[in-house]
């Protein structure tokens, strides 16, 4: 079963908390791990950086519809990674 | 079975001392796995970064009550981490 | 069973985006592995390190073929390793 | 069976030698390993880097009288880690 | 069976290209992993550095004859490396 | 069964060769490991950086006296360790 | 079975080469694995870094031995290590 990784740059607002947004992406179908990193606070927004794996079913859309739902821009998709080995 | 870890930058009175914040936390539900690390030390106050690991069941609010109950200030959430992935 | 390794970088448009390509170099016959990391973004085009993994099936020229079916080019093979052992 | 850690920075006088610190710690109830490192060498004293690992048994306290049954000043303990998990 | 390592630092035309090298000494006999990386790239000449892995049985002559084959010159052997023990 | 590790730093004399010190080391009970590396070659004296691990049989004492027969000065313990876990 | 190992810095003439010194080393009774890198290439003659593994049986006089004979001169052993411990 295949695996893929996304390295993600976002730009959130203060509110949610880097623990509310990955809870809410670990929730995506597929979501297997989430880590978000705080890059820079700025005075209404935090720079973050978040890397997700999941199983084959996992998609970016999906990815990119939860976090505008929790008003976090997608800056820039920094890395994808498919990989089709078993492991 | 999954695990939580959290990266928290915190700021305590010198009193209670890192061993006794590590018991403290120790205690909290799903705790694993806890280490303080002191940063800086200023007159009144030392800066720490604490690694928690914790099992599904661990909760961050969890975590910051306990802090507050013990006078530390949680700064911020450096990383957080959720890994649904058995090991 | 052997394995084939390509480093590669490449110029591409903006669009399709390096989720689109990886997913297309997926593909491709013999692939295992495809791992594409932003580079540098220009106005018109991104450039970025691609990496492909696969078995002995995998050519580089159907590598170059797809690239070049969407508007990338390859700048240049920066590393090629061909592994013969059983793993 | 768990695991505590300490990271300890100790002044001591010449005499007693690294060596003979480390065994008197060694006998600590609960302590499975001690490493001593030199970190500055001044006219009157040692500065050095502890690192004790032990058992759920291991309390500071009893680090800390023996430290000071031996004349060795604890400066400060940069960290302290407590492991529930079993390994 | 033992293994024998090679680090050759390599100047060749830009054709034939780091992948037709690869699979020419992908033949020779004994071989068992070729990496061929590139170093400089001038206007008629690229610099590489290529490391091949083989078995008792690969000799530097057969390298060094199908470097030859190719125009490339064989500039210097950076490593050479034997190992007896069986893996 | 529990392991002693000593880094040294020690004055020799040219002669006995880092080759003798090590041999000689060896022959010391509860001796299983001995490494010398050349930190300075003086017009007279070579400083050399020796790490010995042993069994619990291992004494400081008996490394001093060794070396003090072979005109060796040990100018400093570095880093003394001691692991009763069995591995 | 015990290991040793020696990391030698050797000036040698261009003739022989890396590779017949390594083939001539490798026969040395003992004589487990050679590696050779070269470190500075002068007009009449190459300095490079030998390491050699070997069991029990290996003796640094006959490496000295073999090294003169092919007008290699043995500038330095920079490191010696026996290992006691079966592995």
């Amino acid at each position: 079963m295949g695996r893929k990784e996304f390295d993600l740059d976002v730009l959130k607002p203060h509110i949610p908390s880097n623990y509310e947004v990955a809870q809410a992406l670990e929730e995506i179908l597929g979501v297997l791990f989430v880590s978000i990193k705080t890059d820079e606070i700025d005075q209404k927004t935090t720079s973050v950086f978040i890397t997700i794996i999941g199983t084959e079913e996992l998609s970016l859309d999906s990815i990119k519809e939860k976090l505008e739902n929790m008003n976090c821009a997608l800056h820039s998709v920094d890395r994808v990674q498919i990989d089709k080995r078993t492991s």
